[in-house]
């Protein structure tokens, strides 16, 4: 049996055909936005029916179909609440595709979530009980794996990694409060941080390198210029490795999971953020014998693959 | 049928029998230490059968016999691993119980998971699904209820609610980390800011009240001041209730539960710290409609019912 996983992103839709080993066999990309919400649920159908004919798969060989968005869901998972970027506000998806897709499951989750269902069934989760991945970008997600399943919050809200408090009454966040993990362990947080090192250094490389141009200071330029033994980026990595070990002291203390994944662009380091961060963390934690902090596996397949697995999830 | 539920501390042990309707019907209580383990199970077995013998109820009508201790259990859950106050180190309790106890399910837990059990029970988490105990004592304990069921960590080695991040790389903490949750909201830290600001304020309630002994400035002492309108001690009161809501919230961001209950001394304080907890939390929670915060219900008796509660919630 297949399932497909459909990934609903701000400027394109990927739907993927997922096998019984967790593979995608097939995909399709098709643009978004489209004029109305029900006009997209029949392009994804669509799609997915050419998908499906490209293999010589019947639907009768399908066995569910998974959505995730980037925003809120309903508690009855239903209904898309809000998704900024897509511009979805309370949007009845699930009843716009199952009227397309008579007798075949479908499911509709957050696109955090679904990440962290990939990791469980076919990346850094397999065989886990308990899991946590935060993912660092724009802002900071993730999602968790509780018993063995994916937990959407105690009433159906979701859980918001990003706002777990990590300094009372420091930097603003987002969403209104202060010293959010979100504020000190996104990207963008790490970023903040490397554009006014650049300003207060100007002979450092992160100022050279940049020709002052703070644009030109992302994630990825401050960890190179750490990498190539510049002291002002160096600091500001230093500083970043420690609130991101603090946030992930805070998660095995009070959850204890088996494995907490960090995933977005700033793992592209490797074990430059990784062996520090480990380092850290267990210096902070309560438990010396925690779990263990790795690279998420599925990058830009998890949505599809999280969404695919969300027939299963439902079932165990 | 009934329950029996133990509950040892550092100088008694409290024997409890606890009906269908999760009811104390009879209590015995011992004094503890005894010279060996093996000791302490033979009198705990004792004050047992002789509570049974005064109701006149058989051991064939005895379902289960829970115990709790303060202190960290193995993952099987069958050995006392760490129990500093009672001065037990792995000590295979269970075992040495159910040899005097053929045919009755025994059960070994925290003594804080098993207030959390208790008020899932019959306490402030009834019907709830998802509910998170925080004990503000010396320490900050607590328990975490999923799924309707006790969760003790992903890999059991429990959740350590007390040491979740507040203000990372703040004051320092028992464990040996800096901005602990502890360091900030237990019953001691709330005594520790009242005594530093007693000495500064030689004119405030603090001082004068305490005739400047620092032994009399505790939780319910300050809380006295500030509610008879001690500037210097409402303002520590407030500070104190910033940071519990800056716990609360964080709580409520990743775990979304029902209810947060609040248990231990402080509590004593009522409306008078319920109302600013709750109205600061909420302006703290990345959700609107959060759960609610509620005094925890059982106090002294949260441990003996949950230790008889450990059979149903094994069970579930």
């Amino acid at each position: 049996m297949y399932q497909i996983g459909v990934d609903i992103g701000g400027t394109n839709i990927k739907v993927g055909l997922v096998d019984e080993n967790m593979k995608i066999v097939q995909r399709e990309t098709i643009p978004f936005p489209h004029t109305t919400a029900e006009d997209t649920a029949g392009k994804i159908v669509q799609a997915a029916m050419q998908m499906l004919n490209k293999q010589g798969i019947g639907l009768a060989q399908t066995e569910s179909f998974g959505v995730v968005v980037p925003g809120s869901i309903s508690e009855n998972a239903d209904t898309v609440v809000d998704a900024h970027n897509l511009d979805f506000h309370d949007v009845p998806l699930k009843k716009l595709l199952q009227e397309q897709l008579p007798g075949i499951p479908v499911y509709l989750a957050n696109d955090a979530d679904g990440a962290a269902l990939a990791e469980l069934y076919a990346g850094a989760f397999r065989g886990c009980q308990t899991a946590v991945l935060m993912t660092l970008g724009t802002g900071l997600g993730g999602g968790i794996i509780l018993n063995g399943r994916l937990f959407c919050g105690g009433m159906r809200h979701g859980v918001e990694l990003g706002h777990i408090l990590l300094v009372a009454g420091g930097e603003s966040c987002t969403c209104g409060n202060r010293g959010c993990a979100e504020a000190y362990c996104s990207a963008s947080a790490l970023a903040r941080a490397g554009r006014k090192a650049m300003q207060m250094h100007p002979d450092s490389l992160l100022y050279t390198r940049s020709e002052g141009n703070t644009d030109a200071v992302d994630a990825k330029f401050i960890t190179d210029c750490a990498k190539d033994g510049d002291a002002a980026a160096a600091a500001v990595f230093d500083e970043y490795v420690e609130h991101l070990s603090a946030a992930c002291a805070s998660i095995f203390n009070l959850l204890d999971p088996e494995v907490i994944a960090i995933g977005g662009g700033v793992c592209a380091a490797g074990e430059f953020l990784f062996e520090p961060l480990r380092e850290k963390t267990t210096e902070k934690c309560f438990y010396r014998n925690h779990g263990t902090i790795l690279p998420a596996q599925l990058a830009n397949n998890a949505g599809m693959i999280g969404a695919a697995m969300l027939h299963q999830n439902a079932n165990k």
